[in-house]
């Protein structure tokens, strides 16, 4: 059934993975490749709903556990209802966040371990891994002090979490990239905007020859 | 840390799970024996804010994980909520469904795979299972027509499953039986409630036999 590639952008806060996926999606507008750009809940209602109640500021009891099991049911939805459909239709899907996310946040950074959080996910993506994912990598200094400079940035729950928590995090992705080198490609996202764009149009075209260019004749 | 001892009760639609419920907790207030009687989500604000995104009848393209996963979820927030802590108080917890529903809805009757529902749900509560699970048994056809004339109910998207899937859950329930002999008992609830409570008394009391004596001395 599925025809398109799936990307997947990763990175801490302040990586600049907004701006890349901007990039990207021109290019793929100028040269006419179908593609989709989404990130989880990417307008799914259900996901949506599961989405206000992770990040609900008045859930300061929420359990790791319990917020990890609701991004996979978040991801799971997202996936069927929108991922799943634009790659059958021979689109490719770059998307914000995914499975790695979880690994490197809750199952590293948390402390409730990889391997667990991989149980789960595994259950909500069953075969569906990307087919590249993109690690977009910046300190945690440069990351949340390009953050604190977007005054209009809607201030959630997860950015009060303190700065120790980001070096964490660096280290899942670090440990993630070890383990996924087949699919998982480090970028310095500490360049200027356009040389990691450079970079990664370069790593993409590598790994996928034709990527940029429009298999949909019409 | 655990000094209560924690019992769930089971079934399909109408097996008479609330009116057991209801007579072990007048026993046990006569008794002067300390409990708790809950359900998910047990007014728990996170778990019941998972719930309503379940039941919500607007939702009609919600994928089979990711139910399975905001089960799971509201499990765990349910768990350590409300049910650790009173059983850390040395109270003895009552819980009307608990993981043997998803095994027996999701896992079999959905066609997930119990061992697929088992591993979120693991996840979910860790080493805390039940020390006691009872298995209130009707056919379908007993149970559905017991619903039926209970007016006052709120019909959800769940009612509305037709009865083979009861049919299915009933499977379920008998396989998880057969695997948790040491945990479970079937009891066969459609006799009278009385003959069904005398029979759940006479099973815990052989199991638990300082159950319904108090051991909280003020």
């Amino acid at each position: 059934m599925k025809k398109g590639i799936f990307i997947t952008i990763e990175g801490g806060e302040g990586a600049g993975k907004s701006t890349l996926i901007e990039q990207l999606s021109n290019t793929m507008v100028q040269k006419g490749v179908p593609f989709l750009t989404t990130r989880e809940p990417g307008g799914i209602p259900i996901a949506e709903q599961i989405r206000s109640v992770i990040l609900d500021r008045g859930n300061v009891s929420m359990d790791a556990r319990t917020e990890a099991l609701l991004y996979a049911a978040a991801r799971r939805q997202h996936l069927v209802e929108k991922v799943v459909p634009a790659l059958a239709e021979g689109r490719h899907v770059i998307c914000d966040r995914f499975v790695d996310s979880s690994l490197a946040y809750q199952g590293y950074a948390r402390g409730l371990g990889m391997d667990e959080v991989w149980n789960i996910n595994s259950f909500a993506i069953q075969e569906l891994m990307p087919d590249m994912t993109i690690y977009m990598d910046v300190s945690p200094e440069v990351g949340l002090s390009r953050i604190a400079g977007a005054a209009d940035r809607e201030v959630n729950r997860l950015d009060l979490e303190k700065r120790s928590f980001h070096e964490k995090v660096r280290e899942g992705y670090m440990q993630l990239l070890q383990n996924h080198a087949d699919r998982m490609v480090r970028i310095n996202a500490e360049q200027s905007s356009e040389m990691v764009f450079r970079e990664v149009l370069t790593a993409i075209e590598r790994r996928f020859a034709g990527f940029f260019a429009t298999d949909v004749k019409s």
